[in-house]
C-alpha cells in the first residue's frame, strides 16, 4: 500500500556494475532476458530520441497536480540514479521543467521516469538531461500536499521497489528487481552473444522458420498452404 | 517481478471477519480510511449495477489473448475470495464466461476483478456473479502460454498481493493490504458513524464551509468575494 | 482567462421560466433549435439513466485533486441552478459525493455537471441527485488551492458563462446562453410541435426521402442507383 | 474500396432461418462457432441491455457528420434486415435518433450498429429498437455529401459485405459471412447443446482442470506448484 | 455560444510588440506568468520539434469534415496572426494543407492551432509553417456547410477570444487574453530574469528544498524521514 | 470473414510500374485521387520521419501477443512487397524487431504496415526499415497460435486484400485496390501536376476564395460579413 507522508533515506540499491551495463543491452534485450517481464506501459515516450540508459530507481509518490515530493526526492539523489515518479491518480501536468532538472543532474541523476507530464523539454534536449513521461504540458503545478519519497509505487503499471534497476530507450521502460539484476546482465549479454550470428544468416535470406525449425510445429498447429 | 509459471497454492489470507466488514462500507469510505490509497484505475467497471461485496485475494497473471491461467486459478479458490486477474499486456478479450463463473462460484468466489475483457454478461447477472473489468467483449481466448497464479500483480495500476481484502461496488475497487485490513475495518467504522450526523446538518441547510470551518483557511489562501 | 482566487455572488441568471421549459424538451432538441450548438462532449455521462434536468448555471473552476471550491459554490447555490464544475486539468479523481449532493440539495440545486468524476454514486442515484461527469472514482480529494466560482469557464469543450441555461438528459448536456434562453425555448418548442405528424407519417411507411424531398438533391448531387 | 455514391438495390442476404436462429446463440456462442472471428470493435455498446438480435446486413457509409445517407437506406430496409452503419472517419455525433427509428421500424429493421453516435436513447429504449453504437451524442448533423449504400464496409473493425448476418447482444456485435449462416448456425447449437452438461458438471465443483484434462498440457508447458 | 455563418472583419488584435515579446518566453514561462492558466489540452503537438511562435488569434470554427472556412479565414489574416480553428464535433480528418499553408504564409500568418487533423506535414516542415493540431491525417475535407470566423470559440479546451495573444512551442499552447498582454509579457520578463540566478544555484547543488525554504513547510504538513 | 491457419501462396499483385509510382505522390494526393477514401486510421505513425514508400500487400494476420506468423509471412514476401499485419484483437505488443526486419529486408520488403507494436525502433531507423504501427512496446510475443497469410483483412479501419497496392509516408497508410492501381496512378499524376500552378498562385497572394470561386456558393450558402 501506498504510505503518504514518509521519505525512506537509506535504500538498497541494485549492484552497480551490473546496473550499468543494463543500458547498452537496451529495455527489449533486457525485458527478454527476464522472460518477458518488467515493461512499463507502452505509453511511456521518451521526449527526444535516442537516450538509452540504465540506473537505480529512486522512487516518489506525487499527488496530482503537485510537484513539491520532487523537490524532496531531490536530495535523495545519489550518482547513477534514475528517479521514478508514480501518481496517486492518472494526471498529466507538467510536474518536471529544466529547473528540477539542472537540481536533478547536480544530483547525479540520468533520468527521470514519470507517469505524469514534464515541460521544457527544449532546453531538457539541450541539456541531454532524457526523461520518459506520459505527456507533455506546460500545466505548472502547486506544491501543496504530501506524497512519499522511496516506498514501493507503481509507475505506468509497472511496480517498482527503490533500488530496483531501470533501463530505458527508444522502446520503453524495463524494471529490473534488485536482486536479479545480475543475472539479468548475464542473461542479456548470452542473448545478445547469440545475435549477431542470426542476424547474419536471416540477412543472407536463411527464413526465420528454418532458422528456428518452426515448419514442423507449424504443421502439427495446422498450418495449410494453398497454391 | 512477475514470475511465470509458478502457483502458490498457500497464501496467508487477511483476517475474514474484518475482510467481511468492508463490503458494507464500500469503496470510496475504505479507500479513505486508508488515508486514500489502494483505488484501481476508475475505468475498471462492474458489468451490472449494485453489486457491493468484499473478499481475500486470490491472485492470477494472464498472458494476452490467453485464458488458461483461469482454470488454473479456480482450484485455489477458497469461500470469501475474490479473484484478481491481471495482464501482461493491455487487452479486451473476453476471458471469462458463464462456464468459468460456475466454477469460480462453486468454489465460493464472491467476485472476479480482471484488468481485461469479459463476456456472457447477461448470465453473469441473472447469476449475480459479480465482475469488474476493463471491457465487455465477446472475444475468445486460447490456452497456450503459461502466467502464474497467487504472486504479487499490478491490476489497473494497483499492486495487489495474494490475501489482501478487495472491496468493490459501483464506486470502483479498492485493495487493502492483509496487514491492514483489522485497522482499516476500524477506521470506516469510525468514519461512517461520522457520517449521519454530518449528512443530517448538511441537509438541514449547514454549509459544509462552516461545519467544517473552512472560511478562515480559504481567506488565508486569498479568496476574495466580489459582489 | 480563468481568474483565481474569487467568488462573484451577484451573477445574472436565465429567465427562469424559459430556464424551466428546457427540461422537458431535452438536450438533443434544444441543441437543435439553437442552431446545432451548445453541446459539452459526448463524455459526459449521467450516473443513472432517465433524469432530465434544466437549471441556471452557477460555475465554478477546480484544480485537479482538489475539491475545496465545491464548499465554496455550495453556498452560491439558489434554488434551480445546477452546479458545472470544470477543472484546470484534465482529472478523474472523485470530486463530489453523497455528502456534498445533500448540502447542493439543501440549497435547492437540481443536477451537478462536472468535467471529473464523481463517487457514492449507488446513494446518489437513492437520493434522485442527478450527475453528469466524464468518471466515476471513489479516489477522494484534497482541500488545498484556490479555484474560482461564478466565473466563466470551458466544461467538457463548451464554454459557459454563470447563469446560462443548461439542459442535460440521456443524450448530454447543452449549455444555452442567458439571453438566448426565451428564443430557443420558443424555437424548442416550434421544433416539437412538427415531430408528432412527422413520426405519424414515418410510421405509416412514408419515407424522409419523400417527406424531406430528397430525392432531387440527393440526384442533383450525383447519386446513381444500380440494379 | 469504398466507392461513393451508388446505392446497390439487389443483395443477396444470408438464409433467413439460419440467419435468424443466431439472434438465440448470441454474440459471444456465435462468435466461437465461426472459430473466433468476426467481432467488431469492444467500444461497440448496446443503448440499453438486455436486447439480443439478429438479421441480415444492409450496409451504409456515412461522412463524419453528415447523416443524409440513412435516409437513403431506410428505403431499402426489407423486414429483418439489420442496418450497419460505417463512417469514412472517426465521429461521435449523434447521426440517428427517433424520427429515423420510427422510419426504420416502419420498413421492418429490427436494428442499428453504428460506428458513430446515437441519440433520443431514452425514447429509442422505450421503442425498444436497439442501437449498437460507439457514443451516444445530442450533436446534429447536416445533409450535404453522399456516401454509398450496399457496398462492402469496415464498420468498428470488421469487415461487413450486404448481405451477412449479423448478431448482437450485450456482449458485442460479430459478423457472419451469408455463404456461412447456415453452417455456423448448426455449429453454435452444437456448441450450445454441450453447454448445458458442463455448467452442471462446473456447478457440482468438478474443475475445468480436470473437465478439460487440462494437468498434462499445463505440466508440459512447465507449471510448477509451490506449496 | 457559437454562431453559426458569420465573418467579423474588425477584431481588436492584442498589442502587437507585447504579443511578439511572448515567443522568446516560451509557453511554460507565459502560462506560469498569467497564474497558471490558459493552457490548451496536451494532445495538441507540433507537427515538427523546435518552432516557437506567438500571435494575435484569428479564430475559424469549422465542421466535422469540412475545411470550407479555412479558405474564409484566410482573407482576415493579417501579419502577425495565429489562425485558432476549433470544431464543431471532435474530428481528425486532414483540413490543412500545403496549399492552405502556402496561401496563409503569404497573407502573413506565422501558424496554425488546429483542434482538428493536419496533412502534408512533410512539406509544411520544409516550408517551416508551424502546425500545432490534435492529429495527423491525409483525410480530405469537403466544403459544403458553414462555420464562421472570428468569433469566440473553445480549441482544445480552452476559449479564445479573436484578438487574444497565442504562444506556442514544443510545450503546448497557451492563450493570453488581448487586455493582458502587456501585463503578461512583463510578469513572464521577470520572471525570466529570476531563472538564470536559481538555475546557477541548483547546478552548484543547492537543493531546492533550501532555495525556496520548504523544510519548515514541508515539516509542518507532518513529513516524516526515516532512516 | 477472417479464415484462420492458412497460408495462400499465389496472390496477384497490383501492377509493378503504376505502384512503385505511387511512392512519389504520397499518402495524401493519392487519397484524393481515390476520391477521398482508402486511408487506414491515424493512429498509424512511421516510426521515424521522412520515410515515403509504396508497394504491393503481403498482408498476415495475428493473434494478440503471438507473432509467430511474422515467420509464415517471410517466405511470402517478394521484391517491393509491404507487409501488412493485422490482429484479431486490440493489442500494443512489439511483434517486430531488427531481426525480423533484417529479414523482411533480406526478402526485399520495402515496408512493414502493423496494427499493433513494434520494438527496436532504434536499430530499424538505422537499417532503414521504415515501419508504420499503432504503438512502440518492447514487450516480446510468444509463437502458439495460427492466424493466416494472404486473407482479406482489416487493419487500422480499412479493408486490405492481397496484393493491393499500399502508400505510406508522414502523413499516413493509404491502400489502392490492386484493379485500381494505374487508374489512381494517373489521376494522382493530374492532380500533382495541378498544383504547382496553384501553389505559385496563392503564394503571390491569390487567395483560394477566389482561385476556387468559393465567394457565390459561400454567399448562397448563408455567410455574411460583419464589420
Amino acid at each position: 500500500m501506498h504510505e503518504l507522508g514518509v521519505v525512506y533515506r537509506n535504500i538498497q540499491r541494485a549492484e552497480r556494475a551490473a546496473t550499468d551495463r543494463l543500458a547498452a543491452f537496451g529495455a527489449s534485450t533486457v525485458h527478454e532476458a527476464m522472460g518477458r517481464v518488467g515493461l512499463m506501459k507502452p505509453y511511456m515516450r521518451p521526449i527526444y530520441p535516442g537516450a538509452q540508459v540504465s540506473g537505480t530507481a529512486v522512487t516518489v509518490l506525487l499527488q496530482p497536480g503537485d510537484n513539491w515530493m520532487l523537490h524532496v526526492v531531490a536530495e535523495q539523489i545519489q550518482p547513477g540514479d534514475i528517479v521514478v515518479a508514480a501518481l496517486t491518480a492518472d494526471n498529466t501536468d507538467g510536474f518536471f521543467g529544466d529547473l528540477l532538472a539542472t537540481s536533478f543532474q547536480a544530483r547525479g541523476a540520468c533520468a527521470l521516469v514519470i507517469d505524469g507530464g514534464v515541460r521544457d523539454v527544449k532546453t531538457l534536449t539541450e541539456m541531454r538531461f532524457p526523461v520518459w513521461s506520459r505527456a507533455i504540458s506546460s500545466k505548472g503545478c502547486v506544491k501543496a500536499t504530501l506524497g512519499s519519497v522511496n516506498i514501493p509505487v507503481v509507475c505506468a503499471g509497472m511496480s517498482v521497489q527503490p533500488g530496483d534497476a531501470v533501463v530505458a530507450d527508444d522502446d520503453g521502460v524495463v524494471v529490473v528487481p534488485a536482486a536479479q539484476v545480475v543475472q539479468v546482465a548475464e542473461a542479456a549479454a548470452a542473448r545478445e552473444a547469440n545475435e549477431a550470428a542470426k542476424r547474419a544468416k536471416l540477412a543472407s535470406g536463411v527464413l526465420g522458420l528454418d532458422m528456428y525449425s518452426m515448419r514442423e510445429p507449424l504443421q502439427k498447429a495446422g498450418l495449410r498452404y494453398i497454391d
